[in-house]
């Protein structure tokens, strides 16, 4: 089947996939949003994890098309078993996320409600008392649902546990699957699913890019995914890029960072976030997720908007009237400062209810501390140069240095019936 | 104001406006998709209504700029009423539109219900006793509903009755609000929000394309909206085009035409629209309409699609659970044919069930019978040629003789599990 | 090596291909634009004919990739020789054409000053004594230049003369070339390169609509090729497609059609044309374009524009100089008429020198008279229906009878010393 | 008159501007490609400073229009006289560019055989022995040239050297030009036109990005323009910009830099250059360019590039033919680096001639060392914040800090014929 995608063009897919497609764990995706409320700033960004998760799917195709193309497997058998497996995790890494948005994520059960198995046989296993977020809901369906049910009947040669595995990378890989003679491809495969290049990123910059309207997230993705490559170091395999597309990389995470500062934390949807994540937490909140995987199908935004319609918790009314509080202030640094703080104090010693908010925008945690096993080294291959050997990919640009600090965002909030008195305050007071 | 859309690029709005985008009403339209079940055969297509009439507003407003770019007004606070006023009709002119789609209309009450006094004003008011349609109900927003408060509120010079008048042209107009002079402006700001050149194709035309990801709606919108012009006709002024726009013009109506035949009848959504109205029109649907226009706010394709999930009904849970009958057969031509009732019943002499959909697209319905009242005339101008006058449009292009015949496309639907069985008894049949 | 193309993205060439690019022969096309004079129009048609033809090869492979995604080769060998010889046969299709237009064929020798030997082997050789065109210059080109010699060496297993029989359909084939067991490919990959749905208008329209700024030739093309497909009749195969491509088609067609009328017929391109073939024309003319194929090399729009600089004829200055007659009259119809000639006599009894010029735009002249040996028949082929069988796409849609007739467009010039007065005598005259 | 233009859609220019456009002087920038040698690694490129000076012009009248939005002049005329002042330096400025690049630079005359009188009112004139430039080629072109008639005639309220003022800050000012009451605009005039933020770079990065191919120059133009602001200091008029497009800035600065490592700086290119560096500055070149501004309207790409083809020197033939030197060595570092150097001599010992060229990116020259009279300060104001005041955007942004450092690229290219042999000589020594 071929799906028609404004970003990439046509997307084909195989049956076996389209199976996967129509499961209701799937098509629950079309009722989450991408980009949860901020279809209340940029009034085209009404796409769903739907479609992206097929762009991931289709750009995971082709990034191991290109990284693997020079690279001689031992039979095509085992190439197109290991690269069905990277598409299957890509289309499903967002199965298990949560309606609206991450803050969601406050109404959750606790871990072993879930009766995650596949957990038991984690190395570490997390605490079962912990609150359950949405990577265990798409373990969960992966692993042990009506989803798990469809990839086993349409994907015969893959272990669904083999797909979770690239989803996280503390589940214990299924002997062998992904080996080939000495070669070990579970950390470049995990990576391009999840790391500072993968193609979870590669699709939402442009597709939120070009739903909201904006250039940030433009980024040069031919000349990117062409110069993916591969580096062995002691029969690991890793993620590597020429150097001739390393400014390129640079543009992909200055995008990321400006989609951050301009995009995805602009103070309509970040209201919207502080207004849900308060009634969520409230002592009247009558909204859960539940723990049983297949009545969490039913949850979307759909059910979660019209649940706030029916409740008399007031913040659940601002959100479901679109009464939101309004910015009164708003103050960007590189440093810690407590200005918002004052100024809030100061509101509230006249009787002004405010929500602050605040936001850190860091370009990447990449090069912070030692790569863990969790985020293996990326790699630079220079392809010109006869004395050059792959190198970190932090040592070759300058980026990750340059862009270390974080960018404070504090906002101030408060009722649109309390706005005008709360300018005169603070244009009296100078604060 | 500016919002950012991806078609139109930054929309400026008064802060007027800004207040009845924030009314209840209008932002029900976030909760209307632009194309209904389109979503599930172009995955894109989750724009909605709130940002198509957005772009319309700001058509009009480009619209009117240019079509009285040389009319001199008596004064610039009547050319500036009048604008405003194309303006709020532009936006509002679908805010009465109900859930997902027009089948939805299967379930409004009588117009008696609605208690829709403006239409007793009317000269030959309807029938009490008929089905309400979504018109009736943006008459109602527009005339008697928290909205004309808004309405009145903000713009006080311009009564809700004169927006009305623009949607609605069977509408009396208050006394002289559309007369400068000598001049009836009536007819020309009608055919703005509603013509063969409306703002509101010129703004779903191109943003159907986009979200979709096709080429068939993008038209040479500049060049159009720069060429509009007016006649004046005995007093009463009409919407003309410039000559040199006429194969843009031609050009316009074909990709609405294609735009049809490839987007919005596809078999996909054509069959979701199949199952909805055996639904609604079962003798247990229990989803209803309300007469009450505040409660109708309520009314959403979120509130709707809840509700299937909710009810046991066959055709409900097929739409729930994205389980359609699946296309079977299919016949396109340009006379009637018999052959889709033939096949039918065949298989169900076979005891399958069938689903037969028939669309007809038709190019253009305005050549068609004389020009009515509700259909004013748009003229051509050729302003290089000495010896030419005004001539009705449908004199001066072929295309409306040319795609005269309505385009039939017959199709059959079957349940997927009788899908091979089917196919095998056409194949048998050679039917 | 990899080719970044604003319309296609990356283009990938192999060693070879790239050797070609790099012959004295292809460089020369850098220098000729895709559209002339339009770019005194349309101030971004400043492309050329280097990247329209790298774009066709491009498609020509896309679509001989669709066109046999089933079909079933005797070697791999001969599937990969028949689509590089499409491949090449795209790329060069253009390659002798004369700098700037059309026009200055005007100024080439007689075709036995080319010494075509190639022409010899056809059974109705050409008549010698007639001008040679730039269809000729192509022939010479691929079949005895040195670019024929790069062919050779990079080509081991195409004869440059399969080449050129896929540009010229009477040129006769090396023995055996096309065929595979008992199919004829000529007919369907010469289709590839030149017919109603030809590659080379796939990549001119979309190319041209970008350079240009405008939306007219923004057709769905990723539909299109993934439709094309393939039908023997009699052992010949024929160019075919999928009958759910048919408005696509349609659509296809059109775009074409309104390219013409409002971007290549632009009224300033056909006066620049009209001075150009005034000069070209006139016995003090000095331009020639040399029968020496290795000498054609040097001309280009350059040599012309730098010529045109240097001489004294006064439609040469215009030229040079940008100071073009300016339309003054403009007549679209369906019939002829005699409007200009007589609107040109009046002004030259007035002393006014005029251009009076002339253009047919045609959708089409596919469905006229039976389709010829140089015009193989496209077929549809509907893939839903049992009892269909393959047609001629002329049966299929009505396209070719709406628009069966000519749009004359009639306009006169004058000099710009003479617009205002001319236009006084229009008014007075009334003419 | 209205313009087409693929970036900007349609432009408008009143009569008085179009006059200026029909100038030889303008015409020749037709020939003047963009981005000269570019067209070789960016096939697309071929667009001409023609339509980027009018893209230039027609943003001026948009950042003019934005700066100075709520900004009351003394009278409507006088503001008119400004903008327009301000739209004809956008379209001019770059009116005196060489053929092809700066290269061609090589070959101009001495200031003093340009005559040029406006210098002689510098306060510091400069010495008539240096060699001519570009720039003193506009100047000329400006205020003393057939052109400067066509100004005079057209805007009889503007003296040609109010417009030589804003593309030249050392030239004195016409007598209160730039004067509305205490109120200085010759600076923020000038920013638009030459600075860190100016509409030359706002035009150029994201047309070179469309013609190209690429997405390294899209940047949020809409947004940048729209909070374009203005700051008085002591009654002189500095450019400024809103704090809540600063992140737009920093991407807009961080675009060009990009464009500039990966398009303006790419190997082919810079080895064009090199070679006609080598031919324009060798004893036997015969390539001139006049100091008659009248001649040097006869200096265009073609005009070189036919003067190319015509002489012996083998770097002249090299360019001529595309066979340029092919790049060996690549080296990208933040510092200084002997290694091509290095290279360069163990290959010479060998015998092979090599080409060394070396380029330096470097984000902005703005920060370092005090803004000079050339290069007043750019203002952010922040319109939510009660306590702040305008600051100069370098204490605003870190971006400046961050890529403060210069990036050097150090290629060495050799000839195609010695290019294996190179390769091995560098693997074998591993240099």
């Amino acid at each position: 089947m071929e799906v028609l995608d404004p970003i990439h063009g046509e997307i084909q897919l195989n049956n076996a996939e389209v199976a996967v497609l129509d499961s209701a764990a799937y098509q629950r995706l079309r009722s989450i949003k991408q980009l949860g409320f901020s279809e209340f700033s940029f009034r085209g960004a009404t796409h769903n994890r739907y479609l992206h998760s097929l762009g991931v799917c289709h750009l995971a195709g082709r990034a191991f098309d290109s990284i693997f193309k020079k690279f001689e497997f031992s039979s095509p058998a085992l190439r197109q078993r290991l690269r069905q497996t990277t598409r299957l995790a890509a289309l499903l890494h967002d199965i298990g996320h949560g309606p609206l948005s991450h803050t969601t994520e406050d109404v959750m059960p606790q871990l072993k409600d879930l009766k995650l198995k596949a957990y038991d046989l984690k190395k570490n296993p997390p605490n079962p008392e912990r609150q359950a977020n949405h990577e265990d809901y798409s373990i969960k369906f992966l692993t042990d649902s009506s989803l798990t049910k469809v990839l086993r009947e349409n994907f015969s040669d893959i272990d669904p546990m083999a797909i979770a595995c690239l989803v996280d990378t503390q589940l214990p890989a299924p002997t062998g699957f992904f080996r080939d003679g000495d070669w070990d491809f579970r950390p470049v495969l995990s990576q391009i699913i999840s790391s500072e290049m993968d193609v979870d990123r590669m699709d939402y910059l442009g597709r939120d890019a070009y739903f909201c309207g904006t250039n940030y997230g433009k980024v040069e993705l031919g000349w990117l995914i062409g110069n993916l490559n591969v580096h062995a170091e002691n029969g690991v395999l890793h993620l590597a890029l020429n150097r001739r597309a390393l400014y390129t990389f640079d543009d992909f995470l200055l995008s990321r960072h400006h989609m951050h500062l301009m995009v995805y934390f602009h103070h309509k949807s970040i209201i919207f976030e502080e207004m849900l994540s308060r009634y969520l937490t409230s002592s009247d909140c009558t909204f859960f997720l539940p723990s049983d995987i297949e009545e969490y199908i039913q949850c979307t935004d759909h059910s979660l908007y019209e649940h706030l319609k029916t409740v008399d918790n007031p913040w659940a009314r601002r959100i479901a009237e679109r009464r939101p509080f309004r910015m009164l202030f708003e103050f960007h640094s590189d440093h810690e400062s407590d200005r918002a703080e004052k100024i809030e104090k100061g509101l509230e010693k006249q009787g002004v209810p405010v929500i602050r908010a605040s936001a850190q925008a860091r370009l990447s945690k990449y090069h912070s501390g030692n790569p863990s096993a969790k985020n293996p080294t990326i790699y630079v291959i220079d392809e010109y140069d006869y004395r050059s050997r792959p190198e970190p990919i932090e040592q070759c640009t300058k980026i990750f240095k340059n862009y270390e600090n974080t960018r404070s965002i504090d906002r101030l909030y408060v009722a649109p019936e309390d706005l005008e008195k709360s300018e005169n305050f603070l244009a009296e007071h100078r604060l």
